[in-house]
């Protein structure tokens, strides 16, 4: 019964098989091998975005951190929603890469920014003082923390806003897989042409083993963030093993698939979970993570049989009365079975 | 009618004096000059504190960040009230001596940071999770940002919550001077007593002319801290013209008189400012600060007749109706006019 | 024809194999899996240092930069070979996982440092001097980058030097495998019994995919190692993928066979260089490389016909007279072939 | 006898008085002063450079780093002599403000770099490297760290060979009214006219209390120095205190009359060392240093009697055989006495 993650899920078997073809003898390092060629052709292809340069990292963090850097300098605000992850997950990684930087967290149901908010926020920092820090970028997350989705229209309002104040937007994509497939909205529309200008494309928790690219629409700041890139320790030698995952990754809409598998279990796992005695869906399921309300008692009965999940925020308390509700978060794979979902329903309902 | 900070007042005669005395002769460079010796055996007595290791450098916002720095890791959070100077008023100086770090602000009526709602913050920063930034360090405002006062016990209530989390506690003192008229508490009691570790000793706005202090009640940090300075270039060599400021302002009670001359005009101004018609008074006034709420007719008549003060926030906008309320901000220094108290009564009732 | 380096070959059967296990399944994320406690075990029983903390990464830039900052603190000058890898060719990645530090770069010949030449450059950072940089680490590079190998004696005298001065000890172990293959020296004999605190180990060189491990040999700053690897985006979610490589490497000697076969091709390609007409071995060849002076028309020979090494300093310039001589670095990995070296010398030859 | 340095000198009688006036009434804050206005034009007319942006800082170190750090990445190379003060003697300054970033020093005769030995250094650093840092900025020191002067022609002869690796070129000018005087150069010929982009200009050594300024010939980067000033803590509130001692500093040539005061004494103690048993002028003395070998046992005299002066360099071992030779730096400045200079000479010929 695993759903504490979709980290804890292994690499699907193209990706693998891409991994052991790309073994096969020598090969330039440092991202000069052909694979890479292959790679930024087909990243340009999919998100119909010519100019577009690509560099892989290993993680989500990484790809999180240098984007933010690049565009934004060591005095200035990132405007983020206040669960992002790169405000409440990555030990303060923007902060370092940015060697400052301060978070703006902004308030949204649901895990989502309201354009008026975002506007809001960023009029609280004032323009031109000196004794501020100063607007620097938006970073913007789809799918979302709390498993919800943005629209390319929802996405174009708040690049809109950003706009409006002369800021650059990232989006933080660690999922946009899962937010893809729940829209049908093409890569294109949901990123640049929304008015996105370097994004985090997830793929290690959809199904690879280690990567992440960044893709940065406009070239400008191509060599800075290269040499961003390898300063932090984030440029692979053998680099092959990168680039071959990130290839299997975008040939015939694996990711796709992947992700439609992973949203497909979240609907019947929401299913299951929404009519549990006493449960509750809390914010709407629209990619691969149902968060449900749950009497204690229910979540206990859970853990006693090993289930895999967090109560969130994952640092909310374990001790409480039976009746109480907890709040947890379950997280389906590319993988996830259909019989943990059987299993879960089982245990929860106290017939395991 | 100057009540727009207490940095647009010169320094006092006795500082003034003491510089010119300072100014005779040769006298080793970088804090090696006697008079240092004698600062820090002033401030140790001032503050009863035999251990204590003093630096001296040129504003509030060097005190403040490298206070931080010293005891805070880069990965760390500090936790200080939403509107504290640190957070909104030094352009990041603590992120960046920090080289990182993470400010969580605190909300708090009246500039005051409740101990439960403090507790409740720090709560918030899981501990021990490698994922998160770490409680680092705690820095509370006294005299705070909205003219208020805490006393000893609300410090020591304060510093008791930061102690359960075994955290290190700065006082930001830029106005310490002017809480401990306001309270008659001894420096003792207001800082280390109450659980302060490192302070922020203000005497810029207070009648010097470019001086605070950074007051290290444990010694164990004073070399990293020294060596901090250095490398952010608030070392001085002619030194001396650092510790006469701040042998004058200590001698004979010198910042205590001055910060009782300043709270007492905010007295008188308070007076005048509550008895305007439609004026409220904002914050409770505590120690040389009045914040009021007035009808913008009444400030847009004390800006034409060239008033100094702000608006509060300082980016408040200044445009909108007439009968609609705007706050502003008054601050008095040491050398206050009583006739520039008169004057702003006058205008701002319309009898200019 | 390859020598350019030995992160150009790809990954040994035995890796590939363990990665395609380590897939099988769920396993917890961030290190939390099983394999990572056999891992931390190995590591333990290889160096004989059964509180050693161990810690993955994806690369040598990683390891060391970490390791680094982990010791010296951003005031601090760090000792190393002038022509070590964290000072020519990490892009300033310990000066940025430092935020700050100071680099001093020890002359030394074949890529080693003389103890004598180490004291001197320490001493000549003044000690206690609130104007210079402090005196913070040494770091020392095993095989070196001039392919030569410090035998665990002269490793020792280093560290005593270090240890007069009071300062902590890194090991750049991109080759360590290669220097103790070469020695026959015990990994405790090379590292802490020598006086090492802690140690890049390499791996990815040596047969890996991607993954070095830091092995710290004093536990206490196991947890602000842990918080700088997250924050710098080192920490993977599906950890088990640098598990699984780090367990196979070090189980049945992996790494030393790995490391034997390269070191071997190395001695068989010097015989080969070292006769050719006008060429000349530049540095004791003692692990997996070779640095050999050649006529111009040698090199351009073999550039001709596709053979891929670097000339060293890899900036040197390609152009000027057929009768100079230019120096070339041939890197030998576990996979190097008998019959890219018999090829090499026929087209150095001109039989080509 | 106080030849010890430029810093334990007082400020002269014109600054001392500017500062009285100064304090007369309000002013606003943070640089908005009417005097700073004044400034501006000054230093704008004395440099003929009628766009260059002026910052006032408290001191050099600040100076230098605020304009390092303004033109040089975090991941650049910054050129320096190997004896500069950016290099030896701010704690690491440089790369702290600059977030990172390499100091490469350059060896050079007399305190001077040569042309040809700057254009190899930059060479040194490998161009559009990613492994590497950058090629950042070359910065020089006018008078050097050896009292020795750069011509305007020999500047220009640098900024050239700076200007074909397109890089940026700063001058710290702690000494610059010393390097004017001593040359005869206007302040344009010495600085942007021979490819100075922005100058740390000296004036708390040259007889002010505690202020330097940067003067940015090309305003461009204006408002990020502005920032990075503020958020180093080295905005003043009271800033009027530091525009009025740089008016008088630059009013009626000032500050070349005080330079040349000191300059002259350091010919006349330049007379008396050099005819001393067994002394040796060691670099040519052109501005307000000298440097002279003596026989230690000389220098035990000079010691006993209370001659302050520093052994060079400063951590330069105090012990050894009497007839051994020492090399000492003796600074003159504003106020040197002649007295002092024949009380030198008398102790040091045993005659005191």
């Amino acid at each position: 019964m695993e759903f504490a993650s979709d980290n804890t899920s292994g690499a699907a078997p193209q990706i693998m098989q891409a991994l052991m073809r790309a073994n096969e003898g020598f090969a330039p390092a440092y991202g000069r091998e052909q694979a890479m060629e292959r790679v930024r052709a087909l990243v340009r292809e999919t998100f119909e975005a010519p100019r577009a340069e690509v560099f892989l990292v290993a993680n989500g963090t990484t790809a999180n951190a240098l984007s933010i850097a690049t565009f934004c300098p060591p005095w200035g605000a990132i405007f983020c929603h206040e669960q992002a992850h790169v405000q409440v997950d990555e030990c303060g990684a923007p902060e370092f890469f940015v060697s400052g930087g301060k978070m703006v967290p902004v308030p949204g149901a649901h895990g989502k920014i309201d354009p008026d908010d975002l506007a809001r926020a960023i009029a609280t920092v004032p323009q031109g003082d000196v004794h501020s820090v100063q607007r620097g970028m938006v970073t913007l997350t789809n799918a979302t923390e709390a498993g919800t989705v943005y629209s390319p229209d929802e996405i174009a309002a708040l690049c809109e806003v950003a706009r409006g104040f002369c800021l650059p937007v990232h989006m933080d994509g660690a999922r946009l897989a899962n937010a893809l497939v729940a829209t049908g909205a093409s890569p294109a529309d949901m990123t640049w042409r929304a008015g996105i200008d370097i994004l985090s494309l997830g793929a290690t928790k959809n199904g690879c083993l280690a990567v992440d690219a960044v893709v940065l629409f406009d070239p400008e700041k191509a060599w800075e963030l290269e040499l961003r890139r390898k300063r932090a320790g984030h440029l692979f030698s053998k680099h092959r093993f990168l680039s071959a995952q990130i290839e299997a990754y975008l040939t015939d809409d694996l990711w796709l698939d992947l992700a439609r598998a992973a949203n497909d279990r979240a609907v019947a796992l929401e299913g299951v979970l929404a009519a549990l005695p006493g449960a509750r869906i809390v914010h709407p399921r629209q990619a691969n993570m149902v968060f449900a309300s749950l009497p204690r008692a229910t979540h206990r009965r859970a853990m006693s049989a090993g289930a895999h999940y967090y109560l969130w925020p994952h640092w909310a308390s374990l001790e409480g009365p039976s009746d109480e509700a907890v709040t947890a978060r379950f997280v389906c794979s590319w993988n996830t079975n259909d019989a943990d979902i059987v299993a879960l329903e089982r245990v929860m309902r106290g017939q395991g």
